[in-house]
């Protein structure tokens, strides 16, 4: 479809607020399909990884982001590109660890959570857990395996969101990202990830 | 919270890719959860709904949209203002009836449906039946009932995406929205609503 091949370079602009809603009404949907909060945290990182190994894509062909030379390059391309380009705000990196593997993203107005306040039988309900598995996934196609996780978050009573992600390792196989939640999802990109994941495995290193 | 407070002037500016994802996220969530297609049409429709009854606080807000002199000036309201807002796209506003009563938005580019495509198995899902839950919704909250549906569907080999839209009736009583869904979803927004919902009801007439 021509529509699909023009994708990239026809995005649209949109105001946050209805994604804001959508994304209100599938953590909605979770919590009722699944029994506790825990699970939830799992689907919507699983969910997350899944967005993210397809996003890469996009990402990749809009920003022509090149090699980045460390972890620290990376850590400010998500925040001031990525994090800009699909959620229009540009959270702060802070919080090194001395070796460099571990950083915080400090998120001052995260878009998910607007019109949002957790109830009280859904305490442990990670709400914007979506974020940390598309980062994972997005980061593995680029053969980073990184860990992903909410240190803090306003919904719960913190005064800042910050996003904590430590580096594991490089990713040295080309083993193909899963996909088990995109059955609608248009099987085509993955074609082009692959011919572009080859391109890509080189470029970013640790 | 302030950051709730700030919303109606701290629009967040974003590519729709990620929408797009998470959108295809809930819907596929939704045929695991569901048995048929027409049930997840039906789901998508109600939290299209519960949206828009949302969606339409911060519209007004955003737009400083007055008095809707018709249903014309109202289709081209939704057309040229509130899907440029919250999709990045102008559908154009066609095939209207000899009445005045009923229109047709034709959308060229259906953000939603990027990435997607309908598997055999799911051959009467009407993908994208969130926006006429949302268009519903929001304008039952300026008191106008509307019945909104899909004519026409890319997804399903159409030429063109279309979305009829034809009036009901005004709405003369005060009724307030029902949300059995959004659970999550914050409930000082109703307290805005019904004083907004005063001060527009008034303001839409047909």
């Amino acid at each position: 479809m021509s529509r699909q091949s023009n994708r990239a370079t026809d995005s649209k602009k949109m105001n946050s607020e209805l994604f804001t809603l959508t994304y209100g009404a599938l953590v909605t949907q979770l919590c009722k399909d699944y029994e506790n909060d825990e699970e939830v945290n799992k689907q919507l990182d699983k969910m997350g990884y899944n967005i993210g190994v397809r996003l890469i894509e996009d990402f990749l062909a809009r920003s022509s982001i090149g090699r980045c030379q460390d972890f620290r390059e990376t850590a400010d391309v998500i925040a001031k590109v990525a994090f800009k380009m699909y959620l229009g705000i540009t959270p702060s990196v802070t919080n090194w660890s001395p070796a460099g593997d571990e950083f915080s993203l400090i998120l001052e107005n995260n878009p998910l959570v607007d019109f949002v306040e957790l109830p009280d039988n859904h305490s442990t309900l990670i709400y914007s857990n979506l974020l940390c598995g598309i980062l994972r996934g997005a980061l593995e196609m680029v053969q980073m395996a990184v860990d992903v996780r909410f240190a803090q978050d306003t919904l719960r009573g913190d005064n800042v969101t910050e996003i904590r992600m430590r580096f594991i390792k490089r990713i040295e196989e080309n083993h193909p990202a899963g996909d088990k939640c995109g059955v609608l999802l248009n099987s085509h990109i993955f074609c082009t990830m692959k011919k572009i994941f080859n391109l890509v495995s080189r470029l970013v290193k640790h």
